[in-house]
């Protein structure tokens, strides 16, 4: 198998076994592949990078793989990237389940990967970044990138994303619901799922009444959709709608709040690093412990010296 | 009303206008509040710092209403966090109206605290455990943090607390299903709540066999209760398993890993703001944005420079 960069030219020219390799670098961060990040970064093609989110039991799985079908309809090769918020009980079962399924369908066209999201605080969003820029090389366009749950670091993902579709359901109770208003401030287009539940309509109004009243916060509200992942329906629909969401996505502006983010993850995930490397760490964290000092100025203080 | 040193002398000594000042100086990061961090550090008194975190809809906030009235019971004056993941839809109006409720009951050994989770990667777990410790200084034990959700915010201000309580509920989906082993691994208590629905029992056994599948993660699994906290019952057994985890909490090796925690927040935070506020900052974001450099790269530049 190869190494360095053949193993990325390998990736690239469609070898998934390599491919795979290379994500797993990637992840485990490796130090040879992270020799190679400035090279996929300039391989990358300009896949448009899709990001889908929403609470629990929105049926994201579900949808994007229904999603999947329909850009396969259309001869377009899908990235998928799940981030899974794994954990000893769980081990990311989940997702293992779909990556079989994927991989018994045999379709050279599609490419799913399934990420743990156990890392630090930045650390997911930027690896899911980089290797979703790695499947992009490989020259798959769409890459999906799905998050499982409604936390911070699905709004982080979301961030990096070009286009960020938002599922939500007909009906849930208050806390979800504020979740969901979270959620929307990150959405390029909204989808209602399980349409056939009674209340969906009702709902897609009260999200417009919403989004409506946020104001200048959007030049255009959000598109908001209705979907039933599980039988296809308006799915074509959805995939127009995300597609309609390339351009505004690839203006100026938006690559500079886009990258902005990208540099701010990456800069915590080396920071973190970087500190937790100095000799002077263990004897901070002692002199905390022992209510020697605050957190915040010893933080200043190990960044200083 | 009191600048720096006097405004801290006055909220420890009682006077809750001024303690208020001093936590928004705080969420604020007011210059003036900053500069009397270490003396908040050296004046706590070592209150409980205890977090309630949970799947959404598992009824946290009326449980801390009940754990509240149980510890008032027992003489105790309790602070309380509620960390809300404020949206411009929502705008905390979720919190906004237990406050009120809280005030009209007009007891002064009660204070609560609202704060918004907008906050950047790693801000809100960093601000959450200072207004704790002013609360601490303030005489409040124990604290009660709150939050809203189940993401990774949520984890890290759990992984900050001493006894991290766990609300569960019976009978929930397969993604909530995984939310749950999520936060389960930050569990040092377990409670099963609105205990009154079918399968509250089962669920306790799943809990179990889940945390005795865990093998050695913990020395001793957590305990698993039964609660109802719209009635209170199985409340005063709850606020008996918390008491008898802080012996424990209290170790030296767990005050290094809580101290591990608040220093890794702390860096990255004001590394965050460091980079922000460099000059290259706009030029390297724009040399992301144009696809010259990864943010991988750039962030080792940013920081090496």
């Amino acid at each position: 198998m190869a190494h360095g960069p053949a193993l990325l030219t390998a990736a690239v020219g469609g070898d998934r076994r390599a491919l795979a390799r290379l994500l797993t670098g990637i992840e485990n961060e490796d130090p040879h592949v992270r020799e190679l990040l400035p090279q996929i970064f300039a391989a990358s093609r300009g896949a448009h990078l899709v990001g889908i989110t929403g609470p629990p039991g929105a049926g994201k799985s579900t949808l994007v793989t229904a999603l999947t079908r329909e850009y396969r309809k259309r001869g377009r090769r899908v990235g998928i990237v799940a981030v899974d918020p794994s954990s000893p009980y769980t081990g990311g079962a989940i997702m293992g389940d779909r990556i079989r399924m994927m991989e018994h369908a045999a379709d050279r066209n599609i490419f799913m990967r399934s990420m743990a999201s156990r890392g630090e605080l930045g650390g997911i969003a930027a690896a899911t970044w980089l290797v979703a820029a790695a499947l992009d090389a490989a020259g798959y366009d769409p890459v999906l990138v799905e998050t499982v749950g409604a936390g911070q670091a699905e709004l982080e993902v979301a961030r990096l994303a070009e286009t960020t579709v938002v599922v939500e359901v007909p009906e849930m109770g208050d806390e979800i619901q504020a979740i969901k208003a979270g959620l929307l401030e990150v959405a390029d287009v909204v989808t209602v799922n399980k349409a056939d539940r009674p209340g969906a309509e009702r709902s897609a109004g009260q999200l417009r009444a919403m989004l409506a009243g946020a104001g200048g916060r959007f030049a255009a509200p959000p598109p908001i959709l209705l979907t039933i992942a599980t039988t296809g329906e308006g799915v074509a629909p959805l995939v127009d709608a995300i597609e309609a969401d390339r351009t505004r996505a690839r203006s100026p502006d938006q690559a500079r709040v886009r990258a902005r983010n990208q540099l701010l993850r990456a800069v915590i995930e080396r920071s973190r690093r970087r500190a937790e490397g100095r000799v002077e760490w263990d004897s901070t964290v002692n002199e905390i412990a022992e209510h020697r000092i605050d957190p915040i100025t010893a933080a200043d203080r190990l960044l200083d010296t």
